[in-house]
C-alpha cells in the first residue's frame, strides 16, 4: 500500500538484542528529516538476537544518499549489526536460468510486464534452446549453455563472468534441472533463489512428485528457498500446498503441482526484491 | 513468541501522519528505561492516517505503571492520537453469551485451560439453561436471563448491570441467537465479539447455512466481527472459509462451518485479549 | 488419471430418483461390450433427483458411436432423464472475449499450450486491439468488436452469426467488461462461463475489490460461474479465496485477485471441457 | 446428505480391473431389490486394479443381511476380489488411547456427542491419570495402564485382551505417547489410527515441532495414518497444514498445530466409520 513512487532507503539489520536500538535507529532517521513509512522488527528470544526493516522516504532526507551508508556506520557498529541499505528505487537485476519447462519462466515474466515483479529481467540462461522464443517475445536477452558433466566447470565460469559484467544481483532458478556448483553458489550467497516441487524438507533431491504418488500424501507442496552448498537444504522463504487425492496420478501432481511452483516462487522474488528477508542461521525472517 | 511472563506496557493508537512520531514515542519508551518487544504501525494511504502498536519490558521502567498513560499525555495531544495502553499482565474479564449451540462455547472454554486464550473467563450468560452443566465443570458461574420480546429491555439491563459490577471488559457471543439493543451496544463499543456463520457480507442475517446452499456456493465462511447498532455489519476483525461441494446438505454445511466458527472466534478472541486490534472507520487493522 | 488417448463416452444424466437406474444404465454399457472407466452418481435428496456420470472406453463397443445417443434413448424416455452423450477425443471449440486485462487470457492459451486446458482455441474476440499480439503470438484468429452501447445489438448479431458459423461450443468471458444481452445468453445456455472477481454472491456487481475494501474483509474470493440473464447470479461453477489484511490497499486486492481469477476460471474450464458439470435449478453438481 | 436413518449395506472391494464388473454388483443390488444411495469407483491404471464402494437401502432387500455376504461372495470369488460388507447402523466400536495432551481426546467425545463422529466410545486407555475426570465427565469407562519399557510387553497383552473382550474394532491413538509393538499391531491390521503432528514424509518420529522450527518450514502440518509396523510409515489417511511465520516460535507451533492435530484426526475418524478408506500397497483409496 506504499506509493511506489516515493524514492526510499530501506535499512535492514540483525544484532544482538539490547535496549535502545528502535529508539537509536528512528531518531537517526528522523532527526535528518526522513519519514518512516514501514517498519518492522523481530526478538529471536532464543539467541537473543534482534532483527529490523525499516524505510523511509529520502525525498526531504537531510542525507544525500550515496552518503546515508557512511553516516549510519556508526550505530551499525555500536550495536554489532549485519546490515545493508537498500534503495527503493533502484531495480533488482535479475537472471533467468531455465530448461526445458517454461511455466515458471512465463510467470515471472508476465508479473513483470503487470509491475508486479518489479525487477529489471536483464537475461534468460538455459542449457536448451527451447527458451529462445519466448525470451525474443518478451524482449529479453537468450543465452544457451549447454551445460553437461564434462564442461560444467568452463560454462558455468562463463556464465559467472556473464552475470557480473551484467551486475546481476539475483539468480533465478525457474525449474533450471542442473545443480550449481559450490563455486557457483559461493559468488551469489542469499543471491540464488531456487523453487523445488515438494515441500520441504520432504521429497528432497531429485522427481519429488513420484516419490510423493509413491507414499500416498494428501497434500504436496512446493518450496522457494536460497540456494547453499547443500542441495535443497538452503533457507525457505516461502511454501506453499495444493490438495490431493487417490484419483490423482502423477502427472495430476505434475499439473496440479505447476501452479503452486508459480506462486510459490513468484513470492518468494517478489519479497527478495522488495528486500524484505533476512537469513539468519539458514532460516528466514520475512517481513511482509 | 514473546516471554508471556515479562510484565509489559502495549501502547495503541491512530493519528494523523506526520514525521517523528515513531521516534518521540521510541524515544520515550527508551529514554525511561523500556526495553521494545514487539513494534508494528501500518499507513492508510489513502486518509494519510498512521496507526501503531508498540510493547515495551515495563520490570525497569522508570515510570511506575500508574503513572505511565500521564507520562505519555503530552505527546498523544501533540499528535491528536486516538489511543490507549494496556499492560499485559492484566488479564481481560471475558462474559460469555450463549443460546443452545455449545460448540464455539466448548472451544474457548477449553483453549482458556489450555492457556492459549488467557482471559480470566467471569460468567456465562445464557437464555436457555442448556449450558449449565458445562459451566459447572468447567466451574465458571452461570447466569440464565430467559430473553424474550417482551422482557427484553428489562433484562438486558440486569444483564448490564451484572456486567458492569463484575468489570467485565468484553462481551463474547458464541453463538448467541438473540440480538442486542443499541443500548446494550452502547455499553460496550467495540467490546462485543460476534460470531457469524457465513463469509460476511455474503449472508447476514439468520440461516445464513441454508441460504448458502441455496446459492449453490463453492466454499462457506464464519466471521468474527465487532457489533455495532447495524446487525452483522461491525468492523470485521476474522474470517475464514472451508471448501463443499454438491454433496453437502444443509447438515453437512451446518457440521463443517461449526469447524471455522471455532477457530475464526477463538482467533479473533486471542487477538482482542492480546491488545492487538485497532478499529478505524469500520475496518481493523490487526497487528499480528 | 485416466489415459487420455483411449476414445470414451461420457453420459451426463438428472433423473428422478427410483429403483435400479444404475443396474440398467451400467448393463447398457456393458452388454455392448463397454468398460466403464469412471462412474459418479449423486442423490440430491431434497428433490429426490439423481444425477450420474459415466465414462466408458468404447474401442471395442459393439454399437458405433453416430448410433449411440439412438441405442441408449429408450432407457432415457423410461427413466424421465435430462441427458446428453459427449466423445472424449471431441475437443470443445471455445472463443475468448476479452477487454484489456489480459493475465487470464495468458493463462487459457499457456494451459492450452502445456495440454492442461485441452480444448481447440478456436478465436479471441475483444472491444479492444489490445490482445491482438498476444492472439498473434499464439496463433489464435482475432476479431475486434468495439461494442458500444449504440452498436451493441448490431456487433452481438455479428459475434453470434460468427460463433455459430465457427460451430463455437463455450464461450469464455475472461474479464470481459461488458454485459452480454440476454438474446446473447439465451443462444448459448450453459454455454457461457464468466470470471467473477469477488467471492459471490458477496460484492455482485462493479468494482468488487473496491467494496472489499470498503466493507474490510479479511478474505477476498473469485467465482467462476455460467452465465445467465441475471448479471452474476448464475450457476456457480468454482471458487477460490485469497487472505488479505489491513496491510493490502485496493491495488494490493487487484495483484492478489488475480491469481485466483487465474485458478478459478482454468478449474471451471477445465472441469467444463472434461464433461463434469450439470447444471440443475441454478447450482451446479460438479463430478470431479 | 444420505438420510442416516434408512439401513444400508456398504460393499467395499478392490480387484484386478476387468469388463462388467459395476454392471454385475450393480446388477446383484438391483435384482434383489436394493437401491442404490452411493457410489464411487476408482482406477488405478499403473496396477490395473479397480476400487469401488457401493451403498444401497436394504430396507426392501430380498436377501435377510446375514445372508448378503454368503449371497454376494461368488461375484466376489469370480472377480479375485479383496471384499467386505458393513452396515451403516452398527456402530464401530472404539477406544481411544492417550496420554496427558487431552485436546485430541476432547474434540472427538465433544464430536460424538454432536454425532457427527458416530461410533461408540467404548472405553479410554491411558499410561497417567490426568484424563480420568474427562472420561467420568463424558460417562466413558477409563482405564489406567502405567506402560513402561519393563511392562510393556505384559501390559499390552493385557491391553489387548481388554479390547478383545469388549470387541472393539478401532484403535485411536488421540496424541498416545507410546509406540505399540508390532505384536499390537498385527492384532488389529488397519484397525488403528494415529495422529502424528507433522506433515509425512517431513518430521517422522519425535519431536516434530522442535524439527520444523529447526528447519525454518513456513507451514506445518498433521497427519492421520493407519498404523503399522514402520513407525510414521503407514497408509496416510489425512492431512492438513497451517502457515507459520519466523514470529512463531515452538510453543506457537505446539498451538497452532494443535488445532491441525484435531482437524485432521477427526476427519480420518469419520471416514473410517462411514466406511470409506480402502488400503492398497501401504496407500489409502478415501471415496469421500
Amino acid at each position: 500500500m506504499t506509493d511506489k513512487n516515493i524514492p526510499r532507503a530501506i535499512l535492514l539489520f540483525s544484532c544482538p538484542d539490547s535496549k535502545g536500538i528502535v529508539a537509536e535507529v528512528t531518531h537517526f532517521i528522523s532527526v535528518y528529516g526522513g519519514n518512516i513509512t514501514d517498519s518492522n522488527q523481530h526478538n529471536d528470544s532464543e539467541t537473543n538476537t534482534f532483527f529490523m526493516r525499516v524505510a523511509w522516504d529520502i525525498s526531504d532526507f537531510d542525507i544525500p544518499r550515496d552518503k546515508i551508508t557512511q553516516a549510519f556506520e556508526p550505530i551499525a557498529i555500536k550495536y554489532n549489526m549485519d546490515w545493508r541499505i537498500e534503495f527503493s528505487d533502484r531495480k533488482t537485476r535479475m537472471a533467468i536460468f531455465v530448461s526445458k519447462f517454461d511455466h515458471c519462466l512465463y510467470d515471472i515474466l508476465l508479473r513483470n510486464k503487470e509491475g508486479e515483479i518489479d525487477a529489471d529481467i536483464a537475461m534468460i540462461l538455459s542449457n536448451h534452446k527451447d527458451a529462445e522464443p519466448i525470451a525474443e517475445y518478451f524482449d529479453i536477452p537468450f543465452y544457451y549453455f549447454p551445460v553437461k558433466r564434462e564442461n560444467k566447470t568452463e560454462l558455468e565460469k562463463e556464465e559467472i563472468s556473464l552475470l557480473k559484467k551484467n551486475n546481476i544481483d539475483l539468480v533465478v532458478l525457474a525449474r533450471y534441472m542442473q545443480i550449481l556448483s559450490p563455486e557457483f553458489v559461493k559468488e551469489f550467497r542469499n543471491k540464488i533463489i531456487n523453487i523445488h516441487h515438494s515441500f520441504l524438507p520432504a521429497f528432497a533431491g531429485a522427481k519429488p512428485y513420484h516419490k510423493a504418488f509413491e507414499r500416498g500424501v494428501k497434500i504436496i507442496g512446493a518450496t522457494s528457498h536460497y540456494v547453499t552448498e547443500d542441495l535443497d537444504e538452503g533457507p525457505i522463504i516461502e511454501q506453499d500446498v495444493v490438495r490431493v487425492s487417490h484419483k490423482d496420478g502423477i502427472p495430476d501432481l505434475i499439473r496440479k503441482g505447476r501452479d503452486i511452483e508459480k506462486l510459490v516462487l513468484s513470492r518468494a522474488l517478489k519479497l527478495h526484491i522488495d528486500h524484505r528477508i533476512l537469513v539468519f542461521r539458514n532460516r528466514t525472517v520475512v517481513f511482509d
